[in-house]
């Protein structure tokens, strides 16, 4: 498994995706249990890498992904990510984690693609597996049990 | 489709429904992942309008429609939304998405009314079309989903 | 129906029951929709009152009850209520709606019990109705428009 | 039942497991109701203890276990938590109740391992009784009733 990296989107996948606003704006995203338990599981076997799209939460979620668990969090819009993804790592090198709509496609073309259980349609429909936690839930933990079992252990 | 017009309720719609209180009143309303990607999707085919009757939470819809969103957000009260759809744009006009008791006539005589799934049973009866997630989890894009694939794509 | 009066638990009841902690303690709880609807259509029909056995989160209840809804809201400790309700309505008198453990010999005992959809199986149990909503989503407002159903209208 | 003691885990037990994060961190944590009728109830039974592996959140857990709660709360980190248990009270000693992966052994080889309706699949196959209610909404009741109900009330 050279070269491949693991590369999860945060909102939706290490949250549950809602976000609480008050007057002053989006204040709070939700995290959730186990999936930290997981994210240091799968370390031992591949590189990690998280993105995200959303600026105007940026200082929430580099708070919890950078400070607090110490990992890299890139900023990638949306319509950018598939050419991101594909420029600076090679779609086929990847295991991509995503949730939404616009996921659809990197999840279809990348190596190996997983959502959420609470995932868009489309996002789920295009993955090669749906975790059976909802994102917020533990899913990142599934996703990380799945690809150290299905890809690593067997090996 | 000229002079048709996409009406949404805030609350309940774009939001959970729920908010937090603290002992200094409304603080926090929970808005959710997708339904933006929906929005600009609409905006494409559909001219699109907020309204909300929550006045006491006005400046936290406020902040995220019109600051966060940059769309456009009225203030109507429900006893009133009928008479106002009526007047300002012709019910026959309106595609409307609302949850509420009260905005169960407004659904059954706009041109097309959609509900989220969880929203009031009231709602979801009168209704044209109920959509497959929940408010706060993605109602408002399986809603512009809908509406592109069954008014604009076809034609 | 003279006499008669419905009295509402706030935690679980109008609220999801449960509550945001911090450092400095219990500082948020969770509204939900619709239910301020029914309070407003069961009040043409029957007095309310509030009841809550939380001191500690009295100031988040006393905010939304007293100082939003303009209702009456009375402090109760739970070992108490049953005693307290007797004494001040008597339970014959009293449709009540609740959610917890120490609520199932109130729902016993009163004119007319109610329980939210997850509520305690022990409230469940002893309650003449059980709502389709869950607390914090509605459960009021089922409550509100089937006494009305069943008890005023047909009369 | 002599020198039996209950250890419950804090997030996942007590809380949803879920935290809100700002973008100065980790602020808030969801507790539920009815679980404090139950800590009242097993304690006339037998003595109890909290465990959190949660640095970060400890002045959030505090404030509700020990300052508002009055109960004893430990904190020990996950990986070294079967070697305290054992260490302190022997697991033979020990009602258990955990969610997460890393509880799966301690629930596996204490007295009575219980584990919330929501907890990790691992967690839950590894338990004597999983309760029917999820972390945050009756869990602990649920453990505490049946606690109460098959090793006390019987004999």
């Amino acid at each position: 498994m050279k070269s491949k990296i693991f590369i999860f989107d945060v909102d939706g996948v290490m949250t549950t995706g809602q976000f609480l606003y008050s007057a002053q704006g989006k204040e709070y995203k939700v995290f959730g249990p186990h999936d930290n338990d997981g994210i240091k599981m799968i370390k031992e076997f591949l590189p990690i890498l998280f993105v995200t799209a959303d600026k105007r939460g940026l200082p929430i979620s580099r708070k919890r992904i950078v400070d607090d668990m110490s990992e890299e969090l890139t900023v990638v819009r949306e319509g950018e990510r598939l050419d991101f993804i594909e420029r600076e790592y090679g779609l086929s090198n990847v295991f991509y984690m995503g949730d939404g709509y616009h996921d659809a496609p990197i999840l279809n073309q990348c190596f190996y693609g997983i959502a959420p259980a609470d995932a868009r349609i489309e996002a789920r429909n295009a993955a090669d597996y749906v975790t059976p936690s909802r994102a917020g839930e533990g899913a990142v933990l599934d996703a990380c049990l799945h690809v150290i079992q299905n890809f690593f252990e067997a090996h």
